[in-house]
């Protein structure tokens, strides 16, 4: 007899692009979440705060979903969690250094005290209607990270979460490679692994030589050290603290993220750091500069972050001053080079020495994503039947379908998915041909999800060229101009506007009078033709096309 | 005696930027003037399109202007030239080549006729009252590049323009490294060099590499060859249509300025394309694939050049098929790596092989900016008394005053100068004290100059949160609500808003009558309080902050 249960695996964001993460396992019974990402929007989303998952399809099916499970807790993992927890109240599952870092986005949407966080730990177990999950640890620029195993009915499924190899990580950090070995062994159906990197040859250089680079510079420096870096990077959070201690300096902790994050860091063991080191910002100034350091926040170049404030002599109380020295231990993410550049540029104005640059040249960062090489050896030691590259943009999942190939993938057992594109597996075999609704939600100020393509395009040719707002005050009863035509407007060009405004007055009124003759007096086609005439007239005088805003007062 | 006269040096563009490069010699009775570009504005400056040079200073000293001296065709060099001949009708001396560039926008901006345009070459003397010019060939990425040797009372100013050394350049285009070494044998007073790669170790690679990378990649390609970069790097042109003669292959021409420029390169002699060779658009699907290549304009992502729009399959007649091979041979320009790779998506996705990212990467580019050793060995040959690093953001000036000091620039005779800053030089001795004012000048549709920062700062607002309209009609008589309020938005949220609206409705009408039971009648008052009132409200509701336009039709 032939079963009717199916195993279908899709994303719900992370495919085509690099950010909100979302990915899901679902039997008959069980829908298992894994991560709840956001992503920040490109210039061209303008005013919106963050993208979220479109989550509709979860909602449908709500009684089915039994867990939503994290593999680490950087953003693009967990930024999305509020909003879906706003919306479905499921239990969480993630390990103690994770938790910490969701627990702070949970206070501040008021969420703590109604949701059931789960601590889990490379060991555990998991066991639901048809699915069972465990764990092995992975490396990553971030403690605590985890690799998921789904045993299902069909087979194991994993997912690799970020991951990278390295034989000289933090304490504590080291890939569990024997358990990868042993369940590659077992068998692996289907593999979802990470594919960020797939496009750079060799292997991810080592965590450790960041460490040795920095406690040079401090070595060197003569003065304070500001060093700047992501937050949850906590095993380079760590060797700044020991390069600060090698070199007899206090630390000072700059940025809200950043003393957040240390903070959980330390109250969860994750960091160590010696007695009467931290020092508050008030005291920089009381210590001599060779006995301070600095850790701050701002390293891709955020206009609003400590090292920018710094950059430009606004951050109340603390200076740069000539002779400092300026580490950016983060490579710029593309797309914020120019923030990052304008911030050196400043950096060196004040005198300061900078270390900045891509990791490869400054020494300064490595990437926390496996390379070419580190991907290959996650599909060796896996070893899957269907191979399903995730967490890409599209050139990133292509190169790692090729490289899954050449480890020994059959062709045509790798799927390039689609957010949404569903993969159904049946007796063992997988077939991807339906497909869920999914997409990007828009968080906007308070509003979620409200902001739509008409808005943008709107905000868009405001952005460009301004508007003018038109306003006539017709009598209701003979359907003329009672007073004006006025006109405001903001973000033209004013001083030409001025001189033009006799000419668009006078266009608008013989267009009213126009109309008029013809005894079309609807209120509306009055404003399209004012619309038209106006817009057309300007694009021909200014070469621009300000949104032009009819309103009609009656009376 | 003392003389009075001064020598001075100065910028008008160029310094703390990369663009709008424009530089000055001021003797007693003239003033020449090198270079006048223009640059692209980054995305805070909403709506504008271009960004020239502020030319107040010069407009004030017309009567000393003997002449614009241009270095080389790129846009960054020539790209202000219309704006300011429309302002003052100055000579312009330039090479061949790039006149023919020159003579492109003016056409354009129809000023062709009443330009004086003076062909010089690397052998041309130029006299004026006390200044003397002469010329020596630089190697860059566009042909017919020169530097310029300014012979003045105080002694001689050189000015590099851009530059490489590149002992393998393209026929006709190396750099006179012997004339330099006369010229610096001679004594230099003060040299200005450019400063754009002086952050980077090493040599400038050849470009003779980029030709055995294409050449190889041509021979690889089963099917049609795509093939994008610069349309004024003719050099690099050239090496395509080579490589397209080796392979058997018709070259067809897509964009605008790929065009224009080759077609100005071949008529003076720069290009040498085979009889026959060039196919239109039309002849490109009647020829078997692999006997096709396509040079495009559109290397940097912009969206609505040849290759962007190839990519998404909106190229009318032409389509980029599975196999055919799509090469960027232009290292993305930073802030342009989005666009880059979107297209990069888009073409993988169409199951082209595509050859892409930096040039040290896919071998496919190199720049035309001289590398710290190239920098190095013109300052040696020129052995300059006094420096000035520019075209360059600070930190690569200053970069280049650390080289310029390891070569034997004395300690204290560099300037890191500001745009308007001024180098006075009076008896041997080179002092910087003065300012003369600067700017940029944005250009926005046909306006140039109009747009400051009121209408930048609106725009920002509105392209962020968008905006409300209030219209009030008001009895001038009793100074009471006669209909109304009528509220409109755009940009803004609107289903929230629709939710809003009663409220702020009566907020407004609340606020009103306040303020008449105060007697505060002005209308200038209602409105401030309504904008108050109305934007508290709406933060409060929505944490967004739309531009609140209140207006009163009085009747």
């Amino acid at each position: 007899m032939v079963t009717l249960s199916t195993l279908s695996v899709y994303a719900l964001g992370g495919l085509h692009e690099i950010g909100k993460n979302m990915y899901a396992i679902e039997s008959a019974n069980d829908i298992l979440i894994i991560d709840c990402g956001n992503k920040f929007p490109d210039e061209n989303l303008l005013g919106v705060d963050l993208i979220i998952p479109d989550v509709t399809y979860l909602l449908e099916n709500k009684e089915k979903i039994r867990a939503l499970i994290v593999t680490h807790g950087h953003e693009d993992h967990i930024g999305g969690i509020p909003f879906l927890l706003k919306k479905i109240n499921v239990p969480v599952y993630a390990t103690r250094f994770t938790l910490g870092l969701i627990e702070l986005k949970l206070k501040e949407h008021k969420l703590l005290r109604e949701t059931e966080l789960i601590e889990i730990n490379p060991n555990s177990n998991l066991t639901f209607e048809e699915l069972n999950v465990s764990f092995f640890k992975v490396t990553h620029s971030i403690p605590d990270c985890l690799g998921i195993v789904f045993d299902t009915p069909e087979g194991k499924v994993v997912h690799t979460g970020d991951f990278k190899f390295d034989l000289t990580p933090a304490k504590n950090e080291h890939s569990d490679i024997h358990k990868m070995a042993e369940i590659g062994k077992e068998g692996v159906l289907l593999l979802l692994s990470e594919s960020t990197n797939a496009e750079r040859p060799g292997l991810t250089p080592s965590e450790q030589m960041v460490g040795e680079h920095v406690e040079e510079a401090f070595m060197k420096a003569e003065r304070k050290v500001i060093l700047s870096t992501f937050a949850s990077n906590i095993s380079r959070v760590q060797q700044v603290v020991d390069a600060a201690r090698k070199t007899n300096r206090k630390l000072a902790l700059l940025g809200r993220s950043m003393v957040n994050v240390v903070e959980v860091a330390m109250k969860r063991g994750y960091l160590q750091v010696p007695e009467g080191m931290l020092i508050d910002q008030q005291e920089i100034n009381e210590l001599p500069p060779e006995r301070v350091a600095i850790l701050c926040t701002g390293s891709q170049g955020e206009p609003m972050a400590a090292l920018a404030r710094l950059s430009t002599g606004n951050f109340r109380g603390v200076d740069i001053l000539a002779g400092d020295t300026v580490i950016f231990a983060a490579g710029p993410i593309p797309g914020n080079e120019r923030n990052v550049t304008k911030i050196v540029d400043n950096l060196f104005t004040l005198g300061a020495h900078v270390i900045y640059g891509s990791g490869s040249t400054s020494g300064m960062h490595v990437s926390g994503h496996g390379y070419q090489e580190d991907l290959k050896l996650m599909l060796t030691l896996i070893k899957p039947k269907y191979f399903i590259p995730i967490h890409g943009e599209y050139r990133m999942l292509h190169h790692h379908q090729l490289l899954a190939e050449s480890v020994g993938v059959e062709q045509g057992n790798t799927f390039i998915l689609n957010n949404g594109d569903v993969v159904d597996i049946q007796e063992g075999l997988a077939r991807q041909t339906r497909k869920i609704p999914t997409g990007n939600t828009y968080v906007d100020g308070v509003g979620v999800g409200d902001v739509g393509e008409m808005v943008l395009r709107d905000r868009k040719q405001l952005s460009e060229d301004g508007m003018l707002v038109i306003v006539l005050t017709m009598s209701k009863a003979e359907r003329k101009m009672v007073s004006g035509p006025d006109t405001i407007t903001r973000g033209f060009v004013y001083q030409d506007y001025e001189d033009l405004k006799k000419d668009v007055n006078r266009l608008i009124t013989k267009t009213v009078s126009d109309l008029q003759e013809e005894n079309r007096n609807q209120w509306k086609v009055i404003k399209q033709h004012i619309k038209k005439a106006v817009g057309q007239y300007l694009f021909a005088q200014t070469k621009k096309k300000p949104m032009i805003v009819p309103i009609i007062i009656e009376i």
